[in-house]
């Protein structure tokens, strides 16, 4: 990296700053490079029908030969979701919790990339050695296990990224290793990179146990039957669910592929645990009484292929609403989702389920820790360098708020953006250059093959749709064989506007005998003088410019 | 309306349960009709480039010698947007407060409608009467001036409809009239139809003067340029910035289009008042220091082309952020809305503005009461029957189980549908029929040429993209004369995917071959062997379903 000093250390990311996902981080000194998570992350609205989108890797195959290993925090998809694209283009070791490993591991079978993945399986003990650098571990508390904060030593101070994490001091599993975070700070941190999720939230986020309480209680009281939905990541919470369920004498029946995955690992890692006849099959449901039965399922975020989506569409082929029905939302929506959540509860409610939702109802909590926990880290860790990471700008910029709070030199944060590199000495710290970087996105089989220009061309089809004008033309006699028809999808319904279309076409035609009298041969000209005919003509009728598309076949 | 009694009042809407905006009920009693709103609804995500959403006034042109009049109970445009389209039907008078009067007179000259309307203002103590039906008001408070109540007397009982309401007791503008509304229950209340949008919010919502005070602090403390966001049809909230600039010795400078007509109209109706030279020109902003300058601008929802997103693009003609800015978000983003909100807040931040926005900052409130206030209206006006309105389902629900908390037997809540009828006698009701109800797409000037054909198509295109396969035949000879050519929009970029399209192409080209020996004339079976021979094939490649065109030309 040119632009950093030979005993500096670079910090960098491809991912995961002014962003929500594709978390994807890089720790650099001379010819090491350690890297840290490589997740994917889902779209936003306007990247329409894109199935998610990865990070530019180019820096990473350009330097393929430095990279020690990819050490992972946890096993949640905005962390390890890009491991297949990376692990396609170089080989990298992978090195994580045992939880995290069972997921890549399963994701890599699913992508045909297992035979040759190099897995590691860290404890939290564990200290991995490079020649120059070397990384080391702690536990912290998030919302699936064996969730871990990384410490990378490096010749002019240790460099510490921390995962996703809450203080969640009564966890469902097992607490954050505070001490060994007291220790590190103890030792010297020179550059602490912090979850930023939640940094515009105050206080201190609910622990697990408070929902594990509520969703005990909402058995309890229950004696219809129960249907669960929530994340298939959040391993702790399914774990709540099957525990209640096996104490209020209920078998479980789970759907939604991912969350069936979730369920299978679990159990196999030994995470979630209940006697052999704890779960059933679809077509047992029917066959116990209703207090007898929970149903375990994708869908808590509306979307529309999900199993819950299904059930409230009345479209399961399995489950129908019955009255008696609970249905619980453990989950908040995303931004952008909100809409959807919402129309899936009404269904439920019309179909004639009671249905928990709802921050007040307080069966869900963030994974991740507000200002005051934030502050905890800051404190436990003492920076002298201190870079936001995980979340939008907004979030990164109240970030360091706190940490000039909590005592780091307002000069001593860096709002980063993806592909800036942060050049780190003993003393000083600066902004120092740029690496390639950018989001690539992946939809159905093709991956960076729809660009700019194919979005926007789906953008203007969404919004006034597509007018083509088909004309064949002689181009020896200069004369118009067939045609000009106008065919047209998403702009008006064709049957029910013929007099419009009609008049187009009687426009084209006139003009295009114009155009053969001028024995034109350039088809460039006949077919943007077809879009300035019809598009003002188009646009003064209906107030819609859809996109026009001349297509001239020349016999 | 034949399901109905002749002794009953029939009660319906046309818009309004079970999803938010379209505002229109009618009360019906023998020959008179009692119309209550005509408001639009903005379009959900899916409904891809429409502009907005009416009601089917099918019934109501069906019955159009019986309507009274038009009854708007404030000027909102979920409550008066509807007016100029059913007004091309059927024109009927309206009556409302003054200023409602005079946003509808200006929404009716834009339309060319104002020559022939019967606009009637009215005031607290009207009565309007007709011959078997009787009008009467009473003064709420909710986000706007001249809000109002709607008693409408039957023979079988009276009827109240709450409009949208508050309980604010410290109010910007008028109290509400509590001592109107406890009369009117106290006379006896058959049925009361009342705004359930915060039905799920427990607890009383902030008055407005609370809103007020934070926003005379915020002008208190800046130093700097301040740019203000909200809703231009929250009256109050724009009366209060105004006089805040006033007090702190700033100018105002006003953009946007509704931001424009909402400060006129307010001023000449006398609701905002200030001196003279308050408002300045967009070319006067740079001439004054910062500390004197008020923006007040549209786009508090992030809406693309609105002012504030312009600004925080940099593609403002007029205002680039400068340091010192501070923006404030008096307003709080819809559902659906929270994505592009939060992108135009880290967009200013990146720009180096103060961003002042949430809910913890209390520079927003609801103009709808929470549960409290909700049960205070039930206790107040003690219907023998309830009708929850302006809602999703599942807000309607949990209003009525406020009802009965109230003392209304669950019996005697009616959660209907659009286009259901509530026959009500002395003692009875029930829901009776259904008259013609529905969403008519308004989409640039085409009012209802836009059916579920087209939205079906736009979705597709843009979620898949479009392929195109032209070819001209000699159906004398049965032989191609030109093509086959693939064309593609939306779908993968040609450039990068010659192998694809060219491969796809040589497919359909030797398959035509084939259709071309068995001599078939029937041209749709030649387009659905085209469509059968790519669409697998695109599919197996790029694991995506773009819709196929495929267009023939005879020649």
């Amino acid at each position: 990296m040119k632009f950093v000093k030979n005993d500096q250390t670079a910090v960098f990311a491809l991912g995961g700053l002014g962003e929500i996902g594709k978390n994807t981080y890089g720790v650099q000194f001379q010819d090491e490079i350690i890297l840290i998570d490589a997740g994917i992350k889902f779209p936003e609205d306007e990247l329409l029908g894109i199935d998610y989108v990865i990070p530019d890797y180019t820096y990473l195959i350009q330097n393929q030969d430095k990279i020690k290993g990819l050490f992972v925090t946890h096993g949640h998809e905005d962390h390890i979701g890009g491991i297949p694209y990376l692990l396609r283009e170089i080989n990298v070791p992978i090195y994580a919790g045992k939880l995290a490993i069972g997921l890549i591991r399963n994701k890599l079978d699913e992508h045909g990339l297992l035979r040759n993945a190099k897995l590691h399986t860290i404890q939290e003990e564990d200290v991995i050695k490079f020649r120059k650098t070397s990384i080391s571990f702690f536990h912290t508390t998030h919302s699936i296990p064996d969730s871990y904060g990384v410490v990378v030593k490096t010749p002019p101070g240790n460099v510490v990224h921390t995962g996703d994490f809450k203080f969640d001091f009564t966890p469902v599993g097992e607490p954050a290793n505070i001490a060994k975070m007291a220790e590190i700070g103890k030792e010297g941190v020179l550059c602490l990179l912090s979850d930023s999720t939640n940094s515009e939230i105050p206080g201190f986020t609910m622990s697990e146990s408070v929902v594990a309480d509520n969703i005990n209680d909402i058995f309890a009281r229950a004696d219809g039957r129960l249907i669960f939905a929530t994340f298939a990541s959040n391993i702790y919470r399914l774990q709540q669910v099957v525990e209640a369920a096996v104490k209020h004498n209920r078998k479980v029946a789970v759907f939604g592929r991912s969350m069936e995955t979730s369920i299978r690992i679990g159990q196999e890692l030994g995470y979630i645990q209940a006697p052999k006849d704890t779960f059933i099959e679809a077509n047992q449901i029917n066959r116990l009484p209703a207090n007898e039965v929970t149903i375990l399922c994708t869908g808590s975020q509306g979307e529309p292929m999900a199993a819950l989506s299904r059930i409230a569409n009345g479209t399961h082929r399995q489950i129908q609403i019955i009255p008696g029905d609970t249905v619980i939302f453990s989950s908040s929506p995303i931004p952008g989702n909100t809409v959807s959540v919402s129309r899936t509860i009404n269904k439920l409610y019309r179909a004639g389920a009671e249905v928990i939702h709802g921050r007040l109802s307080n069966i869900h909590t963030s994974g991740h820790g507000s200002q005051e926990e934030q502050k905890l880290m800051l404190r436990l860790i003492q920076p002298k360098y201190f870079m936001p990471i995980h979340g939008e700008y907004r979030m990164l910029k109240e970030h360091t708020k706190l940490a000039e709070a909590c005592g780091v030199e307002p000069a001593n944060s860096f709002i980063m953006d993806t592909g800036d590199v942060l050049a780190l000495g003993k003393d000083n710290a600066m902004v120092a250059g740029k690496i390639p970087s950018g989001s690539i996105y992946v939809d159905g089989s093709g991956i960076g093959d729809i660009g700019n220009i194919v979005l926007r061309d789906r953008r203007i089809l969404s919004e006034e749709g597509l007018v083509m004008v088909v004309v064949s033309i002689n181009m020896k006699e200069f004369k118009i064989a067939s045609g000009p028809d106008i065919i047209s999808r998403g702009f008006v319904y064709m049957r029910e506007s013929e007099d419009l279309i009609n008049e187009a076409q009687k426009l084209v035609s006139n003009h295009l005998d114009k155009v053969m009298e001028r024995r034109t041969t350039q088809w460039s000209e006949i077919k943007n003088e077809i879009t300035d005919t019809i598009a003002p003509f188009l646009y003064e009728k209906t107030k819609r410019r859809p996109m026009v598309l001349p297509i001239i076949m020349e016999i």
